[in-house]
């Protein structure tokens, strides 16, 4: 019998995916759940919804309670946090990337590392010179890798995954669908792995 | 030694308020926290962030989650819900007349009697009848109370707490205030108690 399936939405510069990735694999192994990365780009979703930078920027009493928020979820959940310096940063580069970690096996421990160094370590993500050495870090090819995701296919995979995010109602960062069922949020992340556990085999 | 305090602001049109009012008191009472009732209008806060209307409607897949959510949160904690025909009502009676009521000490009631007259039975909480007659059902002396509630003072005493919830940087509700400490969302309403029961007395 197969394991329930999550599809987990996510966005290297989005403040609350960094919380579930950092968080997700634990739960899921605990609670029998089988996990589909998904990372995407929020800034075409985002465009499509009127909005050419991030809410938390364009509504300002909004952001200074995210930023509050987050060191306090930081806190609640043992994780080292620094706000970055810039927000949000450009994710497409370790997007793809995750993507090529997806069919390799790697997307994970990659996605927490560029998230760690995102938001605990405030560095340019958005680099290639960032990633290459977090790919070193997890002992893997950086060059061939970098290679493989800026192949046009790979590019193009990427692109039609975030077209598949909107179509999918999606309209934030992180996400978690399983079966029909959206859930938003890092805040809904225990109750969409719990979704998951309790619907019918394949559900 | 006095009790902490939380400051629970909310909006009788919110739907996520509608969760937080049918569940706060109990929840306070076992954290040993003491309810600052502060009933406002989400109206001219939206405002001044630019939306003309609940951001809900403003943007179609937020809305479309958020009766989706909504359903599955009420039964989570067992409350009967009715998705309302109109959205958002015109909530500026009832918040009227529950500024009253905190005066009287029997807001709690009232405004858990208006939520489910909203988002259970789908009743139109703008209209004076609806109102009267859910005062009534608390034994409150309706016509009276109506009247207080119009009076110029009390008009302008929310809309003083109205421009007091834009001053504390509130952007929607519910929300949750202990000391400078600010939490928002439905949400969040655990964490906050939690944060008050543990803060200094006083704090």
């Amino acid at each position: 019998m197969s394991r329930p399936v999550v599809e987990f939405w996510y966005e290297f510069a989005s403040s609350y995916s960094w919380l579930a990735v950092m968080r997700i694999e634990p739960l899921a192994e605990a609670a029998g759940v089988e996990l589909a990365w998904r990372p995407f780009l929020l800034g075409p979703v985002f465009m499509a919804l009127g909005w050419n930078d991030s809410p938390f920027n364009i509504y300002p009493p909004k952001g200074r309670y995210m930023w509050r928020d987050l060191e306090r979820q930081a806190a609640r959940h043992g994780l080292p946090f620094r706000r970055p310096s810039r927000f949000p940063r450009n994710s497409v580069l370790a997007a793809r990337v995750a993507l090529v970690g997806v069919g390799e096996g790697w997307v994970a421990p990659f996605s927490r590392a560029v998230m760690h160094a995102n938001f605990a370590e405030d560095r340019e993500i958005g680099e290639p010179a960032v990633i290459a050495e977090i790919l070193a870090g997890l002992q893997l090819p950086a060059a061939e890798v970098l290679e493989r995701a800026q192949a046009e296919a790979n590019k193009l995979a990427l692109r039609r995954q975030t077209e598949r995010a909107a179509e999918l109602g999606l309209f934030g960062a992180p996400s978690f669908r399983v079966g029909e069922e959206l859930f938003w949020g890092n805040d809904r992340l225990e109750e969409a792995l719990a979704w998951a556990a309790q619907a019918p085999a394949g559900g």
